[in-house]
């Protein structure tokens, strides 16, 4: 089986770690949103690209979910000293991927060529590959104006109120080739429980790609990220509020009506299966909840016996 | 009294941070060597410009008289491990420097605007301006091929024998704005305690330089980095072999010839001072080793009465 996983950041970034456990290399294929990408420093930085390649790696801070473990801030101190802003905190192990990609890029490297040398070094077997190698800025549109993403999400820690949300770039862009190999050889497609609008729909604004989704050939699955009401982990339930969408994850499922086949929900969202159902998907229930690697294996090897137990098309 | 000082890295700037003690910021202009400048990872990288802010801002490492105070490595490591040569030690805070320098080239800036930036976050009132905004390589003709600076210099620890030097670039290089209006308006030039093949002549190499300083109108300085027949840091003395040279104050004294009005020689070198002389400048006795702040402050007092003292033209 050759499993297609499209991811954001953290929580996507769990459930890649323990689907790589599962799936020998050519089983699995990790692409990534790369809509949060932005330059600091004249670096540039793709916080859910290294987060995924820190995770597989058992590099990651485990308790943000993202940045190094063990990580150090003097490059940040002598910034600041510098007289640079500093709201974006870059850790100085982190620095070094920001570092090499910057001058790989100037050299003429693809970001799937830069990530790929990434993976061979941090000695990762799986690919993990962005969605596309052209520029897409997620853009958010809010009540104290248009922000950038990361100006959004880190320097103002999401506090404005999102009115929309532009992914500029995207109409000019491809899917990169990884991507696009992907989405024709691969035998099933899972949505890791990203956030829906800043993490998927990113993936979703590149040209062709809701269309060869929509015609995939093996079964859809997707992971809610709500859970009880409320996102595990960060603004994916204030989002959905300010857009006029439930908090629950049957507004997550209505994000993929007609993209996904079976959607998975926690126990804890037992009673709203029905909901689900409803909306022409078919409804799995088991624990999302991922406190551990043991639960993140335990969720990879549910979700692809879901994958194989799947009755669609 | 308005003084030039032209220096290189650890030993020339001992003694201007002893001159910026005494001097007012107005009355003092660093010109600093950039033929060592490299890039690593994609950062542009001034080591001796480096050298002499860290030393005026009393950042620098005491122990090596380069880099900075209580520094770290941690993404040299992270470097490392993402498979790139660390043989240059670059250090966290040290990377900071790096990185907005090389941000601020690419967005234009010259090399003097970035040192001013540099330096006004540093709280330096002091003006340091390299030598040049143009791209000057030193470049070393050794035994084992013709190698750029610092790969001589730190890779191969100045091990192969020196057969020349070139500057590559210097033929279509201009002095930086500062360095041209100091060479005007000042009253005196000090030539400080730096290697004269590695970090003097590339200053020289520049048009127009060397004819500058033969004509310029007040008293010139040059304080002897060889003392007691070795060099006080660096492979000055090994150089001055391999080239053929006398290994002491004379050796260095030969290459001021035409250039320097004053030669300042160590204690420990008195009875040379009529060799000095014999090359037709004047020869002028006292202790140069600084030790500590106060051996630098000693040394810019002492110098500052011999250019007072100067009968030159």
């Amino acid at each position: 089986m050759r499993a297609l996983a499209l991811t954001g950041g953290v929580g996507g970034a769990k459930l890649c770690f323990g689907l790589a456990q599962i799936l020998e290399p050519d089983e699995l294929r990790i692409v990534v949103n790369t809509g949060d990408d932005e330059e600091f420093h004249g670096l540039y930085v793709c916080p859910d690209l290294d987060t995924v390649m820190y995770t597989l790696a058992e590099l990651s801070n485990p308790h943000t979910g993202w940045g190094i473990k063990n990580e150090t801030f003097a490059t940040l101190s002598a910034l600041d000293r510098l007289g640079q802003e500093t709201w974006f905190g870059l850790g100085d192990q982190d620095l070094a991927t920001h570092i090499v990609r910057t001058q790989m890029l100037r050299q003429g490297n693809s970001l799937s060529e830069i990530t790929e040398h990434f993976c061979r070094h941090l000695g990762l077997g799986h690919q993990i590959v962005p969605m596309s190698d052209d520029r897409i800025r997620t853009t958010v549109e809010t009540d104290i104006g248009t922000l950038p993403f990361q100006t959004y999400f880190v320097r103002h820690r999401c506090e404005p109120t999102v009115t929309g949300l532009r992914f500029d770039g995207s109409d000019s862009s491809e899917v990169s080739p990884g991507f696009s190999e992907s989405l024709e050889s691969s035998d099933a497609l899972i949505f890791c429980p990203s956030n829906p609008y800043l993490s998927v729909a990113p993936i979703l604004s590149i040209p062709s790609v809701r269309k060869r989704i929509e015609d995939f050939k093996g079964p859809r699955l997707a992971v809610s990220p709500i859970v009880g009401g409320q996102a595990l982990k960060g603004p994916a339930g204030k989002i959905l509020a300010e857009l006029g969408e439930d908090v629950s994850c049957i507004g997550v499922a209505r994000q993929y009506v007609g993209l996904c086949d079976v959607f998975v929900i926690d126990e804890l969202d037992r009673d709203l299966a029905d909901d689900v159902r409803n909306l022409g998907m078919e409804a799995v229930v088991m624990n999302t909840i991922m406190n551990n690697n043991r639960d993140k294996v335990e969720l990879a090897r549910n979700l692809l016996q879901a994958v194989t137990e799947a009755d669609v098309r």
